[in-house]
C-alpha cells in the first residue's frame, strides 16, 4: 500500500476521466461517490455494509464532529478510523458550509465564523487554522480547506468578495496545514457561476498548490443547467494531474452528467436520506415504495440488483415495512441506494476504460426514460 | 432434515432439561429463546443477522400481522418465512394475549374476541377457528391455541372463568386445527397463580393432545417471586416428552430460573426493546449506554463477547450514537443483546448435557453480582 497521497489517470473519454487515488489506507477508484457518515454513522448502516456497496472512501462532517463527540474525544480515542470502524480513506469537510447553514448566530469575519451549536447553545469559532486542527485530530485522508460561499442566486459583488476571502483562508489553510506525508489537503474553487470569477479562483489555489482541487460553491439552489453550465468550463480551469472534486452533488443524473464534464469525486446524502424516508432509487429512476400500488407487489424493487434488499425481498415487503415504520426499512433502501450510486460509478469507470461513455450515458438516459416497472 | 415435527430429550440435570426439537425448517435447540419479530421484523435487526446471534427459532405476532400487513396478503405471497427472508422455524402466537392488552373496543365473548384495530380502527373478530386460520395463512411452523388470561393478582374465579374458557377454546383451536404434517399445535395452561387451577387446565390440555405445551398467564405483573413458585409446579403437570413454553419471559435471571425448573423454550421482546433505549444486558448486569460514565470509555461492553458490537466499537462510540439518535445506536445494541440472550442459552444447554447446572448458575449469579466494570 501506498505511503503517500497519489493519483493516477488511467483513462479519459472526452472530458471523462478515470483513474485511482492512492492513500496509505487504500485506494479510491475514481470517479468516486462518497457516502456520508455526518456524525461518524452512514445513517441505518453498518460500515461493513457500506464498504460491501463498493464505496472506497466516507464524508464525515468537521461540523457535527466538532460539537459531538468532539474532535478531541475522537483523538483521545484513536482518531475518526477507530472510532467508527471503517478503516479505508475518510474525507472531512472543513465545516465552513455547514457552519453557515445549520449553526445558529453565526457571525462572519476575516478571522472566521464564530457561532452557537445547534444541539446545546454552547459557543464556538471556526477559522482555517482550528479547522485544520480538527481535521487532524480526526485523522481525516483528505482534508478540505476552510470556506465560505453564497447560495445561488447571488450577485457578482457577494460571490466575488466571497471568494476572495475563501483564497485568502485557502492560503491560511494551506499554511496551517503543513506537512503531513500520506494526507492530503484539497483547495475548494469558489466563484459561483461567474466563469471569470471561477477562473480567478483557480489561479489562487494552483498559486498556492494543493493535492486535489474541489469545486465549490454548487448544488445550493442554482439547478442542474446552470450547474452544468458551470462545470462546461471550471473543472478545466484546474490542474489535469489532481482529482477534482464536486461537492454535495447529487442526484445520479447530476452524477453522470458531472463526471461527463471532468469529475472525478463527488459525495451526497441523497442515497442514504431518500432510504430512510421511502425512496428508492433505481436504473429506471425513482421509486415511491410507500405507494400502495407496491403493496402486493411480490417483485424486487429491481430485478437485476444484487444488493440484499432487492435479492431477498420484495416490493410488497420494503411497502410493509416502511408503513410500519421499521428500522429495516430505511436500512434495506438505504443499502439499496448506496449501492446504486457505486454501481453507477463502475458502470462509468469501466466505460470511460473502454472509450464508451457516450454509448453509456445514452444508455443510462434510456433506462431512466422507461421509468418504473408497470404495476401488476 | 425431518418432514414432521418431534422433540427428543437429550439430557436432563434435576429439572432442567436440553435437547431439539426437529422440523421441517430445521433443527431447535433447547432450551430455546425466541427473539420477537412482531411485524416481520425483529425490529433493528437484519434476518441474517439474527441467525448469526444463535437463534434458531422466531416469534411473529398474529395481532400485528392480521392487521397490516394482513395474513391473506403474506399468504398470497408465499408465507412468512419468504415475506420476510426467514428460513428456518417461525411460531406464532393466536393473537389472544395482544388483542386483549393492544387493541380498542374489545368485547369478549364466548365466541372469541370483537375488537378494532390500534392502527386505524378498523373491525375484526378474532375466535380461535379464526386464529388458527390465520397462522395458517401466515404458515407459522408452530402455531398457538387461541386463549386468555387475565392480568396477576386476579381472584380465584376470575382466574378459574378465564381458563376454564381457554380449555374449551383450546378444544375448538385442535379442531380447527385439523391435521397439518410437518406444523405443531401447542396449548396453552392457564389457571394464574394457582397451583389446582394450574393442574385442572393440564388435564384438560392433556385429554385434547398437543405437539407441545405452553404456560401462559404469567409475566402478566406477578414479580418474579410468584413466578418461580408457579414454574415450581407448572411444568412438571405438563407431558415429559413435549416441549414446554414459558410465554413472553424474560430478563436474563428469570430466563435462568425458568429453564432450571423445566422450561424448554422462551420469548420475550426485551433484548430488542432494550437494544433501542441504550440498554445493555451483560454477563455483569445491565448497562446504561446513555450514562455520561461511557462518554470517554475506548473498552467494548464486554469485552468477552463476539458480538460486532462488542469486537468493533468502545462504549464511547455506542455512547456517542445513542445521543446522536443514530439508528446504528439501536442496531448494535440489539445485536448484542440479542447475542448475549443466545450464549445464555448456549451455556445452559451445554451445562445441562454435562450435568453441571447447578455450577453454571452459581457461576452467572456471581458473575452479575460483581456489576458492570469500574468506570476509568
Ligand atoms: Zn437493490
Ligand atoms: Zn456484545
Amino acid at each position: 500500500m501506498s505511503t503517500r497521497f497519489s493519483f493516477s489517470l488511467a483513462a479519459t473519454d472526452g472530458c471523462a476521466r478515470t483513474g485511482t487515488i492512492s492513500t496509505p489506507r487504500g485506494e479510491i477508484r475514481t470517479p468516486a461517490f462518497m457516502p456520508v457518515g455526518t456524525a461518524a454513522t452512514v445513517k441505518a448502516m453498518m460500515p461493513e455494509s457500506v464498504a460491501a456497496t463498493g464505496a472506497d472512501i466516507l464524508l464525515g462532517n468537521t461540523y457535527h464532529l466538532m460539537l459531538r463527540p468532539t474532535a478531541e474525544r475522537v483523538a483521545r480515542l484513536g482518531g475518526l478510523h477507530k472510532f467508527m470502524n471503517w478503516d479505508k480513506p475518510i474525507l472531512t469537510d472543513s465545516g465552513g458550509f455547514q457552519v453557515m447553514s445549520l449553526a445558529e448566530l453565526r457571525k462572519l469575519t476575516e478571522e472566521g465564523v464564530s457561532f452557537r451549536s445547534h444541539i446545546d447553545g454552547s459557543k464556538h469559532m471556526l477559522t482555517p487554522e482550528r479547522s485544520m486542527e480538527i481535521q487532524k485530530l480526526l485523522g481525516s485522508d483528505i482534508v478540505m480547506c476552510f470556506d465560505e460561499c453564497p447560495a445561488l442566486p447571488a450577485d457578482h459583488d457577494r460571490i466575488a468578495q466571497s471568494m476572495r476571502l475563501s483564497m485568502r483562508w485557502a492560503q491560511r489553510s494551506r499554511d496551517a496545514f503543513g506537512d503531513r506525508p500520506g494526507h492530503a489537503l484539497f483547495g475548494i474553487q469558489q466563484g459561483g457561476d461567474i466563469e471569470e470569477l471561477r477562473g480567478e479562483s483557480a489561479e489562487a489555489l494552483k498559486g498556492i498548490e494543493f493535492d486535489g482541487y474541489a469545486i465549490g460553491g454548487l448544488a445550493v439552489g442554482e439547478g442542474q443547467e446552470i450547474m452544468f453550465q458551470v462545470l462546461d468550463y471550471a473543472p478545466g480551469m484546474l490542474p489535469e494531474d489532481k482529482p477534482r472534486y464536486l461537492m454535495g452533488v447529487g442526484k445520479p443524473d447530476d452524477i453522470v452528467g458531472a463526471v461527463k464534464r471532468g469529475v472525478d469525486m463527488m459525495d451526497c446524502v441523497l442515497p442514504s436520506r431518500s432510504g430512510r424516508t421511502g425512496q428508492a432509487w433505481t436504473r429506471r429512476g425513482q421509486v415511491n415504495i410507500k405507494n400502495a400500488r407496491h403493496a402486493d407487489d411480490p417483485r424486487p424493487l429491481d430485478e437485476h440488483c444484487t444488493c440484499p434488499a432487492c435479492r431477498s425481498y420484495s416490493r410488497a415487503y420494503l411497502h410493509h415495512v416502511y408503513r410500519a415504520g421499521e428500522m429495516i426499512s430505511g436500512m434495506l433502501l438505504t443499502w439499496h441506494n448506496l449501492h446504486y450510486f457505486q454501481e453507477l460509478m463502475a458502470g462509468m469507470r469501466a466505460a470511460i476504460a473502454e472509450q464508451r461513455f457516450d454509448a453509456w450515458e445514452a444508455e443510462f438516459h434510456a433506462t431512466r426514460a422507461l421509468g418504473d416497472i408497470e404495476p401488476l
